[in-house]
């Protein structure tokens, strides 16, 4: 059987080869479709999007399904159960972001352009092109072997850059359809060029907006300056009252749930290959600041913050205004890791704001959605296939990282299934997601490819009872 | 030459009374004129408003002057010396605000209309109306006596409103010309209905714009949160640092120069009659709040304070953006007390905000010419037949009362001539200045006339040394 496997996957291989260009080609008439999910002016080019990921998937003999919603259709295919092995659900998005300012692209957004061995348009990374390799891959398998080693099942949405409004509901709606083992999503950056990596945790975070409303009109501060509280003055207080000198957030109970990293996850960030200089140099600080008794990466990755978004109050124009304003207010976050629930975090805040808020100011606090952190355990026997697979595809060990920032439908994901995700980043930090330029190496997306069908195969091996 | 003197008077009032309603017919020709300084549309009716006033001047024998400026023009004028007696320089500006929301206008604002006893327009009493009540006195004198028993001068400009910008320039390049013994400005408020007052101090003011710089752009907050410092983090931590929680100044040396109230300015302010809960519910706080140790009347008049006067930064569109952003910034402003100099507060400051700027911030502070207390002894003479003149035309004794805020040219005009400022409100707190539907009461505007004919002969008793 291992021979007959190692032969099949050499198959696969010379399948990937002889159709990279095609691959590419393809992948470019997606591109051409302006699929911007922000803009209601595209909505007929989302739904062109989807209907032509649903002719590709079609084309593999997997059973497909167009999904309306509200928004934009989901697109979803699956194939065949395989027993004793596991289900595996990729998970993508269609839509793209909006491509303002247009004039900064060298080369129209929605004419893809291939340039210094990179394919250049809106979309090329984030996500068509990641998703892309997943499918590319399963074409392989499937048209040159016939089957796929594991059952695979795809959920592409078109509005994962407006918030997946409609995403959410379908899974609560169809969590049986949607069953599996392990969630395979390809839709970030490896650690830095050649270096693959396998993202095990994301921050989860709370979000809000504080109002403060002192006197019912803006008031002279001549006249009554001193005599009551100026809300500015009131927010500035507050908000600098959730957090200290040493980054460590004011909060009463506020790191009750938090976990301390452990030695040996601390020691795998400090091996990581890491440039602090080179990272606060590209980022034209002035100096490096954080939470006390931590590296930078523990501190992005691993440690939750408090970051004011956006403030306002009072008067914001040219020249002086001695006016003192009727109210101002600020929108704020809290990034959470792992075990801090975003609705006890709500209560406590609450709690502190009543403390902070001085006499003559009424307050009030709106509260977005919150989504919990995500924390894979790098011993899964899924993520030890996915190391393989990319050791394998990248000719390097991937190293182990996470991200600071929350990506919802993850945490949905999890929260839904209770099992694994892979973060699979094939991108690089510097491909200007969501920016002009947007582009995604050649050498990546076809690394990409090889490494998930690869995947497939390692995740084969992982038996499942069925 | 005391019955002598007071047959003058008795004349002078009979003069005001035969008139009074030719001087409001006058009166409302002026406000017909749109003299808003703010919008450069109306600069031809600033031209207008200051030809008409010249006219009046002119009429009554005054030898006048129009002086050209970069801006509005200014209006000189002023009668022959009388020996041993004193010189007076009144100051008033022809122009005023601009009327949005003009919707909110119950009767067009330039379009003078007398309802419920009182002149309601844009400028009627601020400063049309209240500086006529002394050009109006002054005619009396003269038409009917043929002479002034002091020297008058009158300086009014056309841009009070907007920063009073050529006028500084005028009052260094002529002060012999306006050389005088004392100042009387009329552009406020008595206490309350029927209850004069005078106004022997103003605070000063030292304004500031304050600018943060963090990263060259802004930031994913989930990405690097945690890592770089937040402007806006930076700026809630930095302002709420210069205040603490007792309303005291957190700035070393802040306090140097303040005076201690002493017993019996505290007592008299005590005994004046102020609702502080009505007051209160007026500005529709839920609570009071100041510095602790002080009345709430000291606190508005007489004590140093800090207030935000706008503040920015980030996001403040409609739902959540995770942005940690590149820059932040706010407008703040201290009152300031006698002997307070701005420079000085403006070093001390740039030392402080040193001290609690955080690491990766670069700080930006932008200073605003500063303004400094004014402070007039209550036991002058000048101040005396203040007390004496309004008694005896509003038939009750006026209170000395301080004002919270600052005019730059009164404290100009003080330091120039270094000789005490009269500053003699006739309107009402509820006159709507700079508001919808300002007005001036009739029996304010003919009470301030009398009380300036009867100040001319009270300041006339002041014998001067030639």
């Amino acid at each position: 059987m291992a021979a007959n496997w190692s032969a099949e996957v050499q198959r696969v291989e010379d399948y990937l080869a002889a159709h990279a260009t095609d691959f590419v080609e393809r992948w470019a008439q997606w591109l051409r479709i302006p699929s911007i999910s922000a803009d209601s002016a595209y909505w007929g080019d989302l739904e062109r999007a989807a209907d032509w990921l649903l002719e590709q998937l079609q084309a593999l003999g997997l059973s497909v399904e167009k999904i309306s919603t509200a928004g934009p259709p989901l697109v979803y295919a699956e194939s065949p159960p395989v027993p004793g092995a596991p289900t595996v659900l990729v998970y993508g998005h269609y839509d793209v972001q909006p491509v303002a300012p247009v004039e900064a692209w060298q080369s129209p957004p929605f004419e893809p352009t291939l340039r210094d061995g990179a394919m250049y348009a809106r979309g090329a990374t984030d996500d068509k092109g990641q998703l892309l390799t997943h499918i590319w891959s399963t074409e392989a398998w499937l048209k040159e072997i016939g089957r796929l080693p594991i059952q695979l099942k795809f959920l592409v949405e078109g509005e994962e850059e407006v918030g997946s409004e409609h995403l959410n509901n379908f899974l609560s709606r169809r969590p049986a359809q949607l069953a599996c083992d392990c969630v395979v999503i390809s839709d970030g950056a490896q650690l830095g060029p050649d270096q693959p990596a396998i993202c095990y945790g994301l921050r989860g975070i709370a979000y809000y907006e504080l109002r403060l409303r002192g006197p019912k009109r803006d008031l002279h501060s001549g006249s009554f300056g001193g005599a009551v509280t100026n809300p500015v003055n009131a927010l500035a207080k507050i908000l600098a009252g959730l957090v200290d000198e040493q980054g460590r957030i004011q909060i009463p109970g506020f790191y009750d749930q938090v976990q301390p990293l452990s030695a040996e996850e601390r020691e795998r960030l400090a091996r990581l290959p890491f440039d602090e200089k080179k990272f606060l140099a590209q980022l034209g600080v002035c100096g490096a600041w954080g939470e006390e008794g931590y590296s930078l990466l523990e501190r992005r990755w691993a440690r939750p913050t408090f970051d004011i978004h956006g403030i306002w109050g009072g008067y914001q124009g040219e020249g002086s205004k001695t006016v003192l304003p009727a109210e101002a207010g600020a929108k704020f976050s809290f990034r959470l890791v792992p075990h801090q629930e975003p609705a006890k975090i709500t209560e406590a805040l609450r709690q502190r704001l009543q403390q902070l808020c001085p006499p003559g100011i009424q307050l009030q606090l709106l509260e977005t959605a919150g989504t919990p952190a995500v924390l894979v355990s790098v011993d899964s026997p899924y993520v030890q296939a996915a190391y393989r697979a990319i050791q394998k595809a990248f000719g390097r060990e991937p190293v182990f990282i996470r991200e600071g920032g929350s990506i919802p439908i993850v945490a949905s994901l999890q929260q839904v299934f209770q099992v694994p995700v892979l973060l699979l980043g094939w991108g690089q930090d510097d491909d200007n997601t969501h920016a002009p330029n947007e582009r995604f190496r050649l050498v990546d997306f076809h690394r990409g490819i090889r490494a998930s069908a690869y995947l497939w195969a390692e995740l084969a091996q992982i038996q499942t009872t069925p």
